[in-house]
């Protein structure tokens, strides 16, 4: 293996594919980065088995790549020191050359790094064959489906599920929903595709998705019922699906409200922003008490204190209401609702409560309450 | 205790008091900021035993502070929540009241706390007296000092005067020097007092001294042998000596050299930089190969392989050597330089080498080699 490349290109590139690796792999050979050389291209491969991604570069396709190409071959380098080697390097253009087995000779201007690689015999084969089902969503929309939806999914394996997001493809109306059973976040997007698909897919893999997006264009979905793939102009994203049945969400979602307030939505962050820092064991317990004329924020600890403000929404209908909820579930939902105005509807004081923003209707959060204590 | 006053004015100043304050204090009342209200100002004080910053807020020396004090008083308020409170909240005046014992009401336009405070006869007596001795140094000359000398106090507690930079006065001559015994660095600067002494001030005090500069002005040093105070404008800031006898580390600078090399700091830093990530055992340790033409630096680890770099210095004076040294060491040495032109004096493989900026002869780093295998 021999060849040179243009250091700022390569650089990107590691980043975008080092994103898949993960810091305690059990496998060795996987905290590497996978160079594959071959006639006209180079390849560059990071995974961590449950996320992979692939970048193949060639003169054609990529801009001032400047890759020559003097002999084929294959080697898998550690991408800590990967990245910091090409990051740092005293000039333009690197070459890189396989010397001796597994030992890799890196130049720069006036610096000669010779790294041990490890063999690409040791990496694991990673089957990147295109399943036959295939459509393709908007790579904004598909980015905002991300950012509104994985902050809800679980971080604890009991359920494993939860840590995901639920893709649900059914009459050209795909729905996607996370939960961690506190709280729920739904997106609704049109897709233009016959298909119809329930697959859950790891929230990590979503967000490196979510990261790898630059510009506006449309993404390439290919799926079976064990991977999906995403394909990003010559990056291929692929991602394992979690299996096992996501629980039926919809019946949760309350329908009819006996209260629903509204108001702007940064006065309400920021009026539970004041009041986060009241905690009892850990967890910021705020109520909210509302009224014909006005809702009262209030929050209580031994420890530390209390806090009560008081804030006149736009519009109040329906019966009043005391009910108490986590500040921070709450806080997330409306921050990640990306509204101006949101409307609160509540069910009752021991019901699911919805926030929605009134200028977007494709997306609804979802928060269950706490028992209040007076 | 009740009394209104600037929200602004008022958050930066307990930013600065906060800045003494320990997380794990032993003492539950230093965990807060005291405040005590007299007929026309406001002290605010942060300590941790070891520094204590005070502050006077008064109409007549700080503009839009807009204190109006309804009754004298004091109180003790834990500073996250304090901090917390008055970054958020809702108005640019807040009110202060105590309502019930330690209990102590905190108002804003629409939001009122009532925060668990902690009575001020908890707070230890902190003695601001000011000692006799008393002279003055140029505030951005001291921030100086402090920059490029703390870097190289020890952080271990086995010998805790190392902890500290020593500060000797001698014929107006101010020798600053900091060391952990592996590198050290002295800084001399001209005081205008006919004072002579030997103290030696915490590396942590010192940090915080210089956060609190924030303009070109004279500092006053008030010294007995306990304890330095610094006055800046309404701030005092007040930190205790570290006892025990300061090494004599004059004669450890070498004054005669073997090879003299000069070149440009840049370079010699993006070199060092490049090798740094080859480590052995967690040190990376780099070797000068210097002869007539130029200098090689190179690195090895078994485990990750190896480095080779040539230099050409605009400058070579003396024999040939081989020295090896922490990379860390020395690029937190140039760092901290700030230099343009670099000169490094070597008097043998063995012996501490010194590295000085051609453009600033007040400023002297020096490191000890480690032992050079090959």
């Amino acid at each position: 293996m021999n060849f040179k490349i243009s250091k700022n290109v390569l650089y990107n590139s590691l980043q975008l594919v080092s994103k898949a690796i993960s810091n305690n792999s059990p496998l060795p050979a996987l905290s590497g980065i996978k160079i594959d050389v071959e006639k006209n291209s180079i390849t560059l491969t990071g995974s961590d088995a449950e996320i992979s991604i692939k970048k193949v570069l060639t003169n054609e396709e990529i801009e001032n790549l400047n890759l020559i190409i003097i002999e084929e071959g294959s080697i898998v380098i550690e991408s800590r020191y990967l990245l910091e080697i090409v990051r740092k390097i005293d000039s333009s253009e690197i070459n890189f050359e396989i010397v001796d087995g597994s030992l890799i000779k890196i130049t720069g201007k006036s610096v000669e790094y010779k790294i041990n690689g490890i063999r690409s015999s040791e990496y694991p084969l990673i089957d990147f064959n295109k399943p036959n089902t295939t459509f393709k969503i908007n790579s904004l929309i598909l980015q905002k489906v991300i950012n509104q939806t994985t902050f809800a999914t679980s971080d604890k394996e009991i359920r494993q599920v939860l840590t995901g997001v639920n893709f649900n493809l059914k009459d050209k109306n795909l729905e996607c929903v996370a939960t961690d059973s506190f709280r729920l976040a739904k997106k609704t997007i049109k897709v233009d595709s016959d298909l119809n698909f329930n697959i859950t897919i790891p929230s990590k893999s979503l967000n490196e998705l979510s990261k790898a997006i630059e510009k506006d264009e449309d993404i390439e979905i290919s799926i079976n019922n064990k991977l999906a793939q995403f394909y990003i102009n010559n990056t291929l994203i692929q991602t394992r699906l979690i299996e096992g049945a996501y629980p039926e969400t919809n019946r949760l979602i309350p329908t009819v409200f006996k209260t629903e307030i509204t108001l702007d939505s940064r006065e309400m962050v920021s009026a539970i922003d004041r009041a986060i820092f009241i905690k009892n064991e850990g967890v910021s317990i705020i109520k909210l008490s509302i009224n014909k004329e006005n809702m009262i924020i209030s929050s209580k600890s031994q420890e530390v204190g209390s806090l009560q403000e008081i804030i006149v929404p736009e519009n109040i209908k329906g019966d009043n209401i005391d009910i108490s909820f986590s500040g921070n579930y709450v806080l997330d939902a409306i921050r990640y609702l990306n509204a101006n105005k949101i409307k609160i509807n509540f069910s009752g004081e021991m019901k699911p409560f919805i926030i929605e923003n009134l200028d977007d209707s494709s997306i609804l959060q979802l928060v269950l309450p706490v028992r209040t204590y007076n």
